[in-house]
């Protein structure tokens, strides 16, 4: 289970690098720029998490896969520029399958540390939403978080039900999944939604 | 005196709550976006101090209390929104509280800690002042702190009073009441002088 | 050698306090936000790196000095500034034999903490550079990291170099002082050619 969480984590990595380095071409940084940028909506979260907490290590400090696939997310998404218009569908997948699995790690980071539940939840928001906020805060926009509260409401949803589940001892396998489904169900229902709900604010992510 | 601080810095904390839920509202952000800047106003200052002290707990990760004050805080003023403005007063006393005892807390840890002097006051105004600084800037503005001294000058004047008492040895009861009273002092009459000098810069907190 | 580069920090800290200090007049900031810019541009990128690494000190929390030739440099800055237009060239000179400093600085505390050659390159740019982006942060505008990929792309090749003369063992004395070299004169190269060619963006750092 453990490694299964370490591959999707990397994945989740991937997809956010590539979702970072969107952003920073469409505010036309340079190559640099991009490929910072796409770092930091990577990792930012998780890092903020592991800072909050004493005693751990920044988790990509100590394993430099991270970086790699990070890397290769930023060129793909340099490279394939034109044609990402077209996968636009399974960008929102990838993202959202991130903010899944970024918000589930960070709960669990936090059980391992034994820290009170609401923490918990606070550390799984932060891990799945915190790499966002800091890419609007890079390119110097008010944080898309802030005007769409779904993101992170889903991660709230996902976070508190996970902690359900561990708190009625539903700890083993298939369970930590549920969760995760949870997220990335309600996520697609919200954006599938606001294609026929016209939004106050004319931001897209 | 310990428990006393406690307590204060809980109703400190509820009380920037309020502040930073007020500026979100302000820039019309959505309920969850207006609970995020509420927490990271009140936690803000006293987290990066103990970002910066190696081998300190961030204060509220072992200590839910606070998360629910701050919660507390940011529903308050959402619900209470239009009454806010004849309660102007009443918030500015809280934050300028809040401000005081920060201060002196962020202070005091350094002191803890066997740092030196100097480190001490600046810890003091990052606890105080910082909180306010992440606020303005997850709401994409300069920092009004940058715009109006007063506001970190009477923390510096208020640290470095609380040093003075401490190298001369007034650790116990009463004294560590007189730099907090200072700080309120000072930052109401300021604030009072501002009422009557017309500021360069439109800005208001 | 360890002594030579603690002064030569000193006198980076010195020089990016006074790049930040213009920065803050630039946008009008009053006295102690200028302060306060200053001294996050230079202590930034060595506190995020210190941060980021578990069981290390903030290198400014147990050396004050760093604070004294920093609050230095910001009074500096605004006594001199009808004169600092003439000392634009020594600036820029100050400026880059911070950030060369600086990244072969960061690129060894990683070394030293057993690190991965890639996340030690990451570290070293990160000491270099985050200081200049945490000031484009608070004045509010867009990182001129991001608009100017020069200025870390020198940085990740200077910190390159230094893991390439490390790996084969050329460790002692004189070789360290290459890539310090290197990146100076690369930087001056950059900044000599940005004169001839108009860049696509109106800032200028």
């Amino acid at each position: 289970m453990e490694e299964i969480f370490y591959y999707i984590g990397i994945i989740g990595s991937f997809a956010l690098a590539i979702s970072g380095a969107l952003v920073a071409m469409n505010k036309r940084l340079d190559p640099f720029g991009v490929l910072i940028v796409a770092f930091v909506t990577a990792v930012g979260g998780g890092t903020l998490r592991d800072i909050l907490i004493e005693g751990r290590d920044i988790f990509w400090i100590t394993d430099p896969n991270y970086i790699y696939f990070i890397l290769g997310g930023a060129v793909f998404a340099m490279v394939f520029q034109d044609r990402l218009e077209i996968l636009r569908v399974q960008l929102l997948l990838f993202d959202t399958i991130g903010l899944a699995l970024f918000t589930v790690i960070g709960v669990q980071v936090g059980l391992s540390f034994d820290l009170n539940y609401t923490i918990c939840i606070i550390l799984g928001v932060i891990t799945g939403a915190f790499g966002g906020v800091s890419r609007d805060i890079l390119v110097n926009e008010i944080p898309v978080i802030f005007q769409k509260e779904i993101y992170a409401t889903v991660s709230i949803i996902g976070g508190g039900f996970y902690i359900l589940l561990v708190h009625f001892e539903c700890k083993d396998g298939i369970y930590q999944l549920l969760p995760i489904a949870l997220i990335i169900v309600l996520r697609l229902i919200v954006v599938y939604k606001e294609i026929t709900l016209p939004s106050i604010y004319k931001e897209d992510e």
